[in-house]
C-alpha cells in the first residue's frame, strides 16, 4: 500500500458542521472553539459562510467572528460564499481564502440555490475573477460527487466537467464532496483515476461524511491514489438535526486517528482535537458522533 | 482494486453481540432474533456461549436456545466453548459447530481464563480432539490479534505460531479478532500477508470492532488480501455496557452495505438484517452503533 507521508486535514467544523444545527452557537464561542482548533495545530479553517442569514441563521455573524477572531499566524482562516454580494462581505472581513460552492448533480444544485449548475457556475466565474484580483485564493466545493439524493448515481465525466471548468476559472484548489456519504472506496479510486487524467493531484481534495460508516474506507482509498488533502468537521459535526447521533462530516479527530495509525503526518494533535471537540459538544447539545470524542468521554466516566 | 466477488459474512451478534450486555435477553427473544437473521439468508450463527453461567449471565440459557431453537436447513448453529466441560454441554445440545477462543496475548488471556496462552492450548487440543470425533467442525477465535489492552503491540509471529497451533490441532477456520478496535488497514494487510506464507487463505476470517471507526477500512484491507469471510454483529452489539452508543462488534448490516456498494455478493438482504436489528434495539435497551439501523430509524421518524 503506498500512501503519502504528510496530509492536510482542513478543519470545516465552523462552517460545514455547524450550518445544519437548529441551535445558535455565540460568536464568542465560535471564536473560543476555532482557537482551541488552532492551538491543536489545525492550519486551515472553514470559519464561516458568508450566505444570507436568512438561509443559514446558525452562521449569521459570520462577518463578527472574523472580526473578533485573533487570527493565528500560518492559519488560512477561510469564508464560503455564494455569489458577489457575499463576497463584498468575505473581502470587508478580509478572509484569508474565498470558498465557493457548485453541485455535480443539477437538481441537487437547484435545490440548494434554485439555479442550474451552468447558471451558478457563470456567476461563480466573476466571484472567482474578482476574488483573485483581491488576491485571494480560492477553494471550490463541488458537491454530491458520489451520489445525489434526488438523481442517485452522478458520471465521472460530469463531475471532470465542472472541476475543469472551476479550475480554469482560477479555483486553486477542489474539495470533492460526499454530500450525503454514499461513497465507497472502489468508487473513490475510480472517480480520482479519472479526474487525474486531466487534473493535477494536487489540486484536488476530498470531503466525507460518514453517514454509512465508510468515510475511513474512503479516506485509504483516496490516500492510495495520493490525494494529500482531506476536510474533517471537529466532534463530527454537520449532521442531520432530526436524529442524535447520526452522523455527517467524518470527525477531524477520527481522520488524525485514522492518519497516526497509518504513520501519515499532519501536524495536527489528536489530543487537541479532542479537547476542542469536548468544548463544543455541550453547547451544541447533541452527542457527538466522532469516535475519538466517544471514547474520551468514557475515559473521563471512568469506564 | 481485486477483491472477491463473494464472501460469507458470519453472526456473531447473539453471542459476542449479547455477551458483554448487563440486561439479560429472555430465550424466547434470542429464538425470534436468531430467526429473523436467519430469515435475512445468514449462514450462520454463532448461538451461545456455554460458559460458566457465573462468568456470563446474559448467556446462561446456551441449552435452551439451541433446545428450542428451530433449525433451518442450510444454516450453520455455532457455540462457544471454553473447556471439555462446555464442550459436553455443546455437545449434548447438538450444536453444529464449535468455537473456541484464545488469546494471542498472553496477558490478556490470563485476565480472561487465568490461564497462559500454552496452558489453554493445551485444553482446547483436547477440546478440538473431542470434537472432531465427534463428527463436529471447529472455529478459532484469536483475540488481541491487532494489539491488546495490557501488552499494547502484538508480534505477528506470535499471532502466526498460535494460528499454526490451533490449525495443527484440526481448526477448519480461525476468525482473527481485532479485540479492542485497535487494527488499520496497512496493519491488517501485513498481518494477513505474513499468514498467507504459512496458512492457506481458505482458513482466515476476519472479526473487526468498530471502536474507532476503522472497520470498513479494516475489512476492505482484508478484502484486498482476498479473505472471504467476515464476522459482524448485528445492530453493532458488543460495545462496553458503560457508554451509550459507544460500538462494539461492527454491525452486520454495515458489513453488508459496503459490500453491496463494491459489488460483493454475500446472499444477504440488507433489509432483513436491518429488521432484525430493530427487533433486537428495544430488549437491549441501547441506541446501537449501527449506521444503517439509525438511517433505518431517520426514515421511519420521516427525517
Amino acid at each position: 500500500m503506498t500512501i503519502p507521508q504528510e496530509v492536510i486535514i482542513k478543519e470545516v467544523g465552523p462552517r460545514d458542521g455547524l450550518q445544519n444545527e437548529s441551535v445558535i452557537i455565540s460568536t464568542e464561542k465560535k471564536i473560543a472553539w476555532i482557537e482551541k482548533l488552532t492551538n491543536a495545530g489545525v492550519k486551515y479553517v472553514e470559519v464561516s459562510s458568508f450566505v444570507s442569514p436568512k438561509w443559514i441563521p446558525a452562521l449569521a455573524d459570520a462577518d463578527d467572528v472574523f472580526r473578533y477572531l485573533k487570527r493565528k499566524e500560518g492559519v488560512t482562516y477561510a469564508g464560503l460564499v455564494p455569489n458577489e454580494k457575499g463576497l463584498d462581505r468575505a473581502l470587508r472581513a478580509n478572509v484569508d481564502e474565498i470558498g465557493i460552492f457548485v453541485s455535480a448533480s443539477d437538481t441537487h444544485n437547484r435545490k440548494n440555490v434554485n439555479k442550474s449548475i451552468d447558471e451558478t457556475l457563470s456567476i461563480l466565474k466573476d466571484v472567482v475573477k474578482t476574488a483573485k484580483r483581491e488576491g485571494k485564493s480560492v477553494r471550490g466545493y463541488l458537491s454530491t460527487v458520489f451520489g445525489c439524493p434526488y438523481e442517485g448515481h452522478i458520471s465521472i465525466g460530469q463531475v471532470e466537467r465542472i472541476s475543469n471548468i472551476l479550475l480554469e476559472m482560477g479555483v486553486d484548489e477542489l474539495s470533492l464532496g460526499d454530500t450525503i456519504g454514499v461513497a465507497n472506496p472502489v468508487q473513490v479510486k475510480q472517480v480520482i483515476r479519472q479526474l487525474k487524467t486531466t487534473i493535477p493531484t494536487g489540486k484536488l481534495a476530498l470531503h466525507f461524511h460518514n453517514t454509512r460508516g465508510l468515510a475511513a474506507a474512503n479516506i485509504v482509498a483516496g490516500l492510495e491514489q495520493n490525494i494529500q488533502v482531506f476536510d474533517g468537521a471537529n466532534g463530527g459535526l454537520g449532521g442531520c438535526p432530526y436524529a442524535q447521533g447520526a452522523t455527517g462530516n467524518v470527525a477531524t479527530e477520527d481522520v488524525q486517528y485514522l492518519m497516526e495509525s497509518l504513520g501519515v503526518n499532519t501536524g495536527l494533535s489528536l489530543k487537541g482535537l479532542v479537547q476542542a471537540a469536548k468544548y463544543i459538544a455541550p453547547h451544541v447539545g447533541l452527542e457527538l458522533p466522532s469516535y475519538q470524542h466517544r471514547l474520551a468521554q468514557k475515559e473521563d466516566d471512568g469506564a
